[in-house]
C-alpha cells in the first residue's frame, strides 16, 4: 500500500501549514522539504485562514503555545475543516501546564483532527480527559512494551472512537490506530528521544502525508510512522560508524528522509495489523 | 572588484541587525558568523532603533511576521534610512497572504531600502502590486530560464526603477539589477530549495556585504549571490561524496561559507553583465 | 570532584526549564539532551509558574526578549525562588539597549539568581551598572587575558559579593567565581565565537548541572565550563580532520557533550583554583 502513498507525496508536493513551536520549527521545515513536501510555517491570526485554504494539510503543534497563537490554531482549524483538509495534533506536554490542557480541550471543541499524535503519556493524558479519570498514571507504566501492547492499542481505539481522529502513539513500539482497527511498527531506534523534535518532525510528516493522501488517513498515517521509524535506524547506523553523536544523528536522520524511497520501506518496515 | 569588497566584510566584520522569522534564525546567525560578520537578531518596537543605530546593516525578513514585528521593522527601518544605513528586505511569501501584501506596502510606503531580494514569484508580486496588474502569472512561467531570462532583467530594471532598490532574483539563474544595469550569476545548485532557509540566508550575506560597502550595493550584491551560489556547489560535491542528504547539505553549505576565499570566488564565478 | 557531580546529571537527569530566545532554542534543547538533562521551552506567562515548580532548573537569557516575556521570566524566577530551584541568568548583549539594561534591573530585583553567566562586556556591563560607573570600556580591553586575569577575578569576586550569585564570565580563560573563591578554566577553543549559541548552550549546560546538584552550585558551574570547553576542543579537532567549517563545528561539539565522560574531563581538564 506504501508505494501509492508514497508517489502521491513525491509528486503532489503536499503544501503543508505549520502553526508549531519555535524549538523545532526549523526541523520541521527541513524534513518536510526533505520528504518532498513542501512546508509554509505561519501563525499570525490575520492570515492564517487564508493560507491553510491554498494549502493541503494543517500541523498544529503546542510546543510553545501562547494566547496569541491558540487563537490562530483555531481560526486555521475551523477553516480547514471547512474545506475538508486535513489537520493533524500534536499535543506537545498536554500534562506539563493547566493551560495547556484548557488550550487543547478549547481546541478538540472547535476543530475536527484527522490524526492525533503524542508519545504514550500525552495520549493517556488526552485521553484521561475525556474519561475524567483522575491522576496521572506511575511514569514506569509510561512506557509502550510487549507487556502491555494489547492495553495501549485498546487506549488508542477508544480515544480513537471518542475524537473520531486516528490516534498515533509514539514509542518504542509505534501504535497507530482507528476505532477498529491498529497498526503496531516496531520501527525507530532509542537514541530518538535523545534529540529534540523527533515527534514534532513525524506530525509534520504524517500532515504531508495525510495532506497527498486525504482519503487514506490511517495508511498514510502509518506510512509516515514508518518512513520515519526506518530513516532512524539508519541514521544510528551512520552515527556509530562515523563515531559521531546527537547532533549529527539529527543531521542523518533529515538526510536519510530525504534518500528514502518505496524498495527500503519494503524492505525494513517491521508493522503489525491488529 | 569582489578582492576589495570580501576583504572589507573581512575586515570590518559588519554588525548586521536581523529583523527576521523563527524558522531560519540560527541558519542566518550562523552564516553571518562564517561570513566574518557579526549578527544580532531584535525585535522588540522599544530597542530596535537603538540597536540598528550601532549597526553596520539591517535585514528585514517577513518570513513569520506578526503586527508585532512589523511595526519594528518600520520604526528599525526608518532609522536606519536617517543615519544611512543600507536596508535590505526579503518579502518571503509575499503572495501568500493580504497580510504580507498590506504589510509590504506598509514596510515601502515607509522605507527605503537598499536591495530587495526574493524568488521570481515574490518579484513578481511585489512588481505587480506597483503596476496594478491583476492575476498572477501561471506557476511554470515563475521559473528563470534562458528563455526568459531578458524578459526578466527588464521586470528587474523596471522594479529597480520604482524602488530605487538593487533587485536581487534567487532561481536557477541569479539576476541582480540596478535601474541601468543587471548581472547574471550562474552559480548555484538545484538541490538548494531543498533545505529551508537558502532565501533568508543569502538575504543575511547580503545585509553584511552592503553593510561593509554601502557605497558599491549592486557589486556587494552580485558578491553574495556568487558566495553563497559556489558554496552551494561546493556543498553539493561534498554531499555527494559523503553519501549524505539535504540537512547535511545545509551544514555543509555554512561550512563552505566559512571556508570562502578570494581565489575560489574568482576560480568558479559564472557571472554576465548585461 | 566532578566524578560525582557528571553522576548526579546523568542519574537524575535534570528538568531543566528555559526561558530562552528563539535564535539558539534548538541547540540548547539538543545539548541539555547531549548532557543527559530534560529540557522543556516555555514562555507563557499562564504556565511558567507552574512548569517550574516541577522543574530541577530554571534558565533565563534574554537574548531575544520583550515586553510579554520579560514578565514570565520574573514570575518563574519568583517562583524558583520560593522552591529553592536554582536560577540561571543569561544577560545577552545588556550592553546593547536600555530595554535589556532596564529588563535586567528588573529582573534581578525580583529573582535572586544562584548562577550568571555571560561574556566579559556583559559581565562589565552588569558590574558597572551596580557601581554606577559610567562609560564602557575600550573594547580592546574586553578580552580576558593573562595580564589582566588577576583584574577581571577580583571583578567577578565583587559581582558575586553584590549579586549573591556565582559568576561564570565566558573568555579564553572562562573566570568562575563565588565571593571568596575562583577558578579558571583554560579549556575551549578560539572558533566556539563564529558560531551562535555557545554562550546560551553553556548557560543551559550549567542549569542542568546546578539543577542536578543544587548542594554545590559553584563546582558544578566550573564543571559546565570544562565539559563545554573540552567539547570545543574535541569538536575542532574532528572538524579539521574532516576538512570542515563552523556548521559542522557546532554539530560536532554537541556530539562531544553527549559523548562525554568523566574520563576525558580528569584527563583534558585545564583548572587553576585561585
Amino acid at each position: 500500500m506504501f508505494k501509492e502513498l508514497m508517489k502521491n507525496v513525491e509528486e503532489k508536493n503536499p503544501l503543508t501549514h505549520c502553526i508549531t513551536n519555535y524549538v523545532t520549527v526549523n526541523d520541521c521545515a527541513n524534513i518536510l522539504l526533505a520528504a518532498k513536501a513542501s512546508p509554509i510555517m505561519a501563525d499570525d491570526i490575520e492570515e492564517v485562514e487564508e493560507i491553510v485554504s491554498i494549502y493541503q494539510a494543517l500541523v498544529i503543534n503546542i510546543g510553545t503555545l501562547n494566547s496569541r497563537t491558540v487563537k490562530s490554531m483555531i481560526v486555521a482549524g475551523k477553516r480547514a475543516n471547512k474545506l475538508n483538509i486535513p489537520v493533524i495534533l500534536d499535543p506537545v506536554g498536554i500534562g506539563a501546564s493547566k493551560l495547556r490542557r484548557k488550550s487543547i480541550d478549547e481546541i478538540l471543541k472547535e476543530v475536527e483532527f484527522s490524526v492525533i499524535r503524542g508519545n504514550i503519556s500525552e495520549i493517556k493524558a488526552l485521553h484521561n480527559g475525556f474519561t475524567n479519570t483522575k491522576g496521572v498514571d506511575a511514569s514506569n507504566n509510561d512506557e509502550i512494551k510487549e507487556e502491555n501492547i494489547e492495553k495501549i492499542i485498546e487506549l488508542a481505539k477508544n480515544l480513537s472512537k471518542k475524537t473520531k481522529s486516528i490516534i498515533s502513539i509514539s514509542g518504542k513500539i509505534d501504535v497507530i490506530a482507528s476505532e477498529n482497527k491498529a497498526y503496531l511498527c516496531r520501527n525507530g531506534n532509542s537514541i530518538m528521544p535523545l534529540i529534540t523534535g523527533t515527534g514534532c518532525m513525524l506530525s509534520s510528516l504524517i500532515g504531508a502525508y495525510i495532506g497527498a493522501n486525504p482519503n487514506n488517513i490511517l495508511e498514510s498515517t502509518l506510512n509516515a510512522n514508518v518512513l520515519m521509524g526506518i530513516s532512524g535506524e539508519l541514521a544510528y547506523e551512520k552515527m556509530i560508524k562515523n563515531n559521531a553523536g546527537t547532533m549529527s544523528f539529527r543531521n542523518y536522520l533529515i538526510d536519510e528522509v530525504y534518500k528514502m524511497n518505496y524498495e527500503k520501506i519494503k524492505e525494513f518496515s517491521k508493522i503489525e495489523s491488529k
